[in-house]
């Protein structure tokens, strides 16, 4: 039964390795190569896509009482395929059936189970990066990366993880307690982990494998079932993964409804499954209202969130005026704008910044970033690659509400040469915080306001309270002061933000990288749970133990 | 700043080292000798206790707006001291404002003043006895125990499972990312520890420090400021040792508001408290209505909770009939019955069992077990040692209330020679799983159920399905099968009930040692968090890291 854990043993002892040093690791190669992947991978890919169009999904034995499935590629054309769906009752009584076998599962066998799974997703990458692509917009590269290794590194980091703590505690002890000059009391004690029942995985619209494969396969490694509940416009993804899910549980002899998939649209079977009784865990990511009513509602399940918040940039001064505002704009490019990491506010000293280009007006700044992302936008091509799609038409609808609220410095506009597809690059507002407050609010997509500020120290401050009121998973800081930047390291922590630092080159404030960066800190209103640290998967199990005097 | 750590390194490390093992460990003597603790310590210990009564507290600079405490000892006697009491408001506001300095220490400095807190507490264990003796009713020798050096152990533990998550993500490291034949990509990037903010620890009246270390040092080794909540009977034991974590932190330096005590009585305080909004961690022992309020109402708090349940012996069969009985008999006497952990339900198979003396009846099981209460009882010295006294007078109407609800075996009575006490042995019952479920009720005290039921698997059965409904704590086994023993440690995990096997020597089913027995699992009604694995302290906190490019 541990053949999976020993064929994967290497993969796993790297990446605890790596969680543990925190530098840079991944187990699965980011670069979408025919060397690395196969020279048909990627034709092999798009065609096993394709033939996936206008069909049923297959899910051998996966409950079913009706068909559903309404996708649209948000560049154009329906996707056509319809999932097997059951009601919230059915699946978590499933659930519950496959409970026992599951649970009597040994740590190594489960972990073994759940590596197998992660490298037959990571052997499908460009499969994915299709699905991913066509129900989230992201543009084809970043579909790949994020829908595929990046997201299958995190599930690692979380298998990691949860085989750590797992095993932190030993089968087996014998505890000899001395009694003075009398023989001592010997007990053998054994241990064993117990999961806690049916665990709920709620994905979202725009990184449907990236934000749920932690949770999933947190709770998977633990010994719980999974019950895994897509957006409604992102099925596929999470589709494809529960099938290969079940596909490897069934090879190695247990049920498949230990994953199950919850495809059924709206929020009324996600409700029934937060409140359902049998429900111990529930993963989230989404939006505040909802997360606020599922961590109101979850009753006395663990609940791990990842939500929304607006995230700041703070510009104090720069020695690269070229490279931060190249940085900055590839950032409010990288998928227009949808990106939980992605910067909204760029705070900006009313009275202008000091730089390697000579002082810099508060406008100046503006123009340069505004002017950097037309740059950056210039070739369709190079667009199309950057901004991708828009995932929810609400978001373009967004920008038109935005577009009031400031002086435009940029305004969006569709990207060429997409046609069919709903596009949108970024637009630039400057406002005065003396003056509004429109910036305060989360704004989703590729809206982004320039706002004027006193000084850098009341930039840093007026970030780190909207992070603690609205939440923020980031920040960014352009600063040559070191007194300056340990001061706003401070600030940020003590908000529960992660923060970068003077970013000029070809890494964005946006990136979050398994095995070094935590994805949110779980300590401001952008969520309750960071990827991946030991809370994260610790309440997932308990220890129980039995005990007796040792044998003479 | 951590000198203090480095003093007591050595008993961090043998406490990490236990932790991981699980085999025997103490870090403070159990033993109440005056080899160990002085040789006037017993004496010394009596006269401090002595000293404070009738009198005003001394917790210099602790917020007050009134003095409160109407504790009386169950041995009799008013206690006649008095606490300085602040409304929820001021506490919390108090508690906040300390906040900040405390956060900003190292987890080494942190850590490093919690050991010199309990080595100062370890040091007034004398004091400490009669304090839980006169507060909760143990017998002295139980008092100075799991009053003083085991709720020490149990400190500890909590210390260093909180030291090893602080320090499990390195302070820094150098993130390196290959970019092919161009330079790599290279980040320096710093991680701190954040805090959650105030917490709050709601102690119990039977075990007022055993039961609240675990929840206060992980709290406050981990940064967070905690406000001390005390039953209004038993506030002496924590108001010696927040007078001791006070006295300590502002010797280091510290606000003493970094440890607060909340002594007024009432539920509305820490209602109050519960609810408040700046309170982010509650750590509760007490009665399943209550912790369920506390789970309801905690809102995004991490919560931690020891509530109740029945715990069950179920026998099967034994090779050591008199060594079986007298072993629960000293599980049932010991501070009559009021210890969570000690058993209410023995499940005896209808026809009987088989044992080293041939075939017993049910009825010469019960009539066995209540025999051997009776011969351990029987010197009123020793009895009061190992009864002590009723915390709570409803316990005693609770005896009443219970006694028409089987056959009475063996009824309880006052324990001889104790004057003024309030004191009751054991009350053992018959009665039949088929005709009552009388037993299936949490009667808390020293009242015990003999229970007929088919055999002993349906008595296994019984005993776990009770677990999983009401909540259990202790499970235990006589049975001389083999796969009887381990089918049964199967269900009993499966029901998060930890289970002792065929005790008969000088060890006990109520018994938990530190660094070796968890206690509670936080799988079933009895409470949510097991003292203490890494769940326990995993949530206390936040980590938030800031990068930057690596400068050349």
């Amino acid at each position: 039964m541990t053949a999976l854990f020993e064929r994967h043993r290497a993969t796993l002892e790297n990446a605890l390795e790596a969680a543990a040093s925190r530098g840079y690791w991944s187990a699965y190669p980011e670069v979408p190569s025919g060397r690395i992947y196969g020279e048909t991978a990627k034709d092999d890919g798009l065609a096993a896509y394709e033939a996936r169009l206008g069909k049923a999904f297959d899910l051998p034995g996966h409950p079913a009482g009706t068909t559903v499935g309404a996708e649209v590629s948000p560049y154009g054309p329906a996707l056509g395929i319809t999932y097997p769906a059951a009601s919230a009752e059915t699946l978590v009584a499933a659930s519950a059936a496959a409970g026992p076998r599951w649970a009597a599962a040994s740590p190594e066998t489960r972990t073994g189970i759940c590596l197998e799974i992660l490298a037959r997703l990571n052997a499908m990458s460009f499969e994915m990066a299709n699905a991913v692509m066509h129900t989230t917009g992201q543009a084809f590269a970043m579909a790949f990366q994020a829908g595929g290794p990046h997201a299958q590194d995190r599930g690692l980091e979380a298998v990691a993880y949860a085989y750590a703590e797992m095993t932190r505690t030993p089968a087996g002890a014998t505890w000899t307690k001395p009694q003075g000059k009398a023989a001592p009391i010997v007990l053998e004690k054994h241990w064993r982990v117990v999961p806690r029942g049916v665990a709920l995985v709620i994905g979202c619209n725009t990184f449907p494998t990236w934000n749920s494969y932690p949770g999933l396969f947190a709770s998977l490694a633990t010994g719980n079932t999974v019950v895994v509940k897509p957006h409604p416009a992102a099925i596929l993804p999470l589709a494809l993964t529960v099938a290969v899910a079940r596909q490897v549980l069934a090879e190695e002899g247990f049920p498949a409804d230990i994953v199950l998939l919850a495809a059924a649209p709206g929020a009324e079977i996600t409700q029934t499954l937060v409140r359902h009784p049998a429900v111990a865990i529930v993963d989230y990511t989404g939006s505040n209202a909802f997360g606020a009513w599922v961590r109101a509602n979850a009753g006395d399940a663990a609940t791990y969130t990842e939500e929304a918040g607006v995230n700041s940039i703070v510009i104090g001064a720069t020695g690269d005026f070229a490279g931060m505002c190249a940085n900055i704009a590839f950032s409010l490019s990288l998928y227009s704008g949808q990106m939980c990491t992605a910067p909204q506010d760029i705070f900006v000293p009313r009275s202008g910044i000091e730089t390697d280009e000579g002082r810099k007006s508060f406008d100046d700044v503006a123009a340069g970033i505004a002017a950097a992302v037309d740059a950056l936008l210039t070739d369709p091509a190079r667009a199309a690659g950057i901004c991708g799609a828009i995932a929810n038409p609400a978001t373009l609808a967004r920008i038109a509400l935005a577009r009031p609220l400031g002086r435009v410095v940029r305004d969006s506009a569709p990207v060429e040469g997409l046609d069919g597809a709903r596009t949108a690059t970024p637009l630039i507002l400057a406002v005065d915080a003396a003056e509004t407050d429109a910036h305060e609010e989360e704004r989703f997509g590729p809206i982004a306001f320039v706002v004027a500020v006193d000084d850098a120290r009341d930039g840093v401050e007026r970030a780190a309270r909207l992070a603690e009121e609205k939440g923020a998973i980031t920040a960014a800081l352009y600063e040559t002061d070191e007194a300056a930047i340990l001061a706003a390291a401070d600030r940020f922590a003590a908000a529960g933000v992660n923060l970068s630092v003077n970013l000029t080159g070809g890494i964005y404030v946006n990136q979050s990288a398994a095995f070094s960066d935590f994805h949110v800190t779980g300590a401001n209103p952008a969520g309750n749970a960071s990827l991946t640290d030991t809370a994260f998967v610790a309440g997932r199990f308990r220890v129980a133990m039995w005990r007796r005097p040792l044998a003479a």
